[in-house]
């Protein structure tokens, strides 16, 4: 399905603005999984089972497959989501940058080799570093803007001509980028002000927004920074604080738990809109 | 061995400043390549053999491989490389970023299960973003700062207070991230006048420049903008150019050929220094 039409069914149909992203740490798993064979796809299963009706999108993270060899973990994972839970997009969080020859391979790996719905992308390269991936106008292109990170500061936030980086991405991203409407960006969770700065210069353009949790952003001030006025418009991503919030056996109740609260406090600040 | 001395070592003794780019396309492999097994592999070996007495350095793209689910033959041609012509350090061009736990996964993707010497990681995110990879201090971390491709204006050439983003880049570079001399910059060929300019801001540091070839880049003008007084300081990286420059039985000494002359036509640049 079209990865945008995915998301805004998402949104409605389910009532939901949470993204879980699927960070698996062997050291973080519970011990169970350290003796299987495919931990990470074990592991991330069982998440995705216990939390399929509370999310708009997954957002598998590549490093930590790629670090220990395990692409074939990822594959399976993501042709899990689909099989078992048809409709939910998966964004394939790899933040790739390159020349355009060298684009179009990548844009294979994410939507081809892994069957992803979306991609994050690293827009330091320019346009035409850009531009295979936005060529695929069925899938999702996620472009870093404001990261939740704090060296985010050394580049994202240098002042040039037309204002900080980040707001220039902002407007090259509406104004150039997004030609067939499948264009999302990245704003964390730890710059509230940012993240209202970037909405308001994208309309209702999805926000990728990393950075609750674990990192320390405020659902509350996210919320009321980059809601749309439809009430949507956001995919808050939540990993550490879902995946790890049991370790034994029942780590799948507390993730789900812990992923209804969230999903719950975000619809909280969505009511009355 | 560490890069840095690798790779000064190579310069001095090898008498070459020429990187040979492995971007192996199964599409313009010569015809035997396409019915064999693991042909990125068996491709990328004869290119190795026919050319390992005249580079400082390889350097492997992942999207070639990572694309097709061929992580294993990047694997072999890493192990091949050292094993089969040591001292030569490899070079990963992954163009990695993100938030500091995932770059460290990245890193570990790199050094410990490619065991590759040195990595190509993209700036955007900022100093945490890069630190996970500053911190294996006998392995090279090249930071993209002004890059060949014609989208390279978008971003990198936004004028800050400091100056353009790839000349703040290239100062923080300098100033903060090569504490442990670890460091080199990314700077196209096809803009000799601002790999002068970094060259002007950045001492000795080493430069891995792209874009001679295929994509427009002159020998010439990039030596005279970007040798150090020591007649090196360069990393002249071409693919496609030598990888292709045959395409049938004779693909292996095509390639030698192409690689012999680009040394040389360097090194004419060199002599008199």
């Amino acid at each position: 399905m079209q990865f945008m039409r995915a998301l805004e069914q998402a949104w409605k149909i389910k009532n939901t603005l949470l993204c879980v992203g699927l960070d698996p740490d062997p050291a973080r798993m519970p011990e169970q999984f350290r003796s299987t064979e495919r931990p990470l796809f074990h592991f991330a299963r069982a998440i995705i089972d216990a939390t399929a009706d509370l999310v708009c999108a997954y957002k598998p993270q590549i490093a930590y497959y790629a670090a220990i060899g395990a692409e074939d973990e990822l594959e399976q994972t993501i042709r899990y989501i689909h099989e078992a839970h048809p409709g939910i997009p998966v964004i394939l969080d790899a933040k790739r940058g390159d020349i355009g020859s060298t684009a179009e391979r990548y844009a294979q790996e994410a939507f081809e080799r892994y069957g992803a719905d979306a991609v994050t992308v690293n827009p330091y390269m320019g346009t035409d570093a850009l531009a295979p991936f936005l060529a695929w106008k069925e899938k999702g292109v996620v472009i870093l803007c404001r990261t939740s990170n704090p060296g985010a500061r050394d580049v994202q936030d240098l002042v040039a001509g037309g204002g900080k980086i980040y707001r220039i991405i902002a407007e090259k991203a509406a104004a150039k980028w997004n030609a067939h409407g499948n264009v999302l960006l990245v704003a964390g969770a730890t710059f509230p002000e940012e993240l209202r700065e970037i909405r308001g210069l994208i309309g209702d353009m999805p926000l990728l927004v990393p950075g609750i949790g674990a990192q320390g952003g405020d659902v509350g001030a996210v919320m009321r920074a980059g809601m749309t006025a439809r009430g949507d418009g956001l995919l808050i991503n939540s990993a550490r604080g879902i995946l790890y919030a049991g370790r034994d056996g029942d780590f799948a109740a507390a993730a789900r738990k812990a992923a209804l609260d969230l999903r719950d406090e975000i619809n909280r600040h969505r009511s009355g809109v």
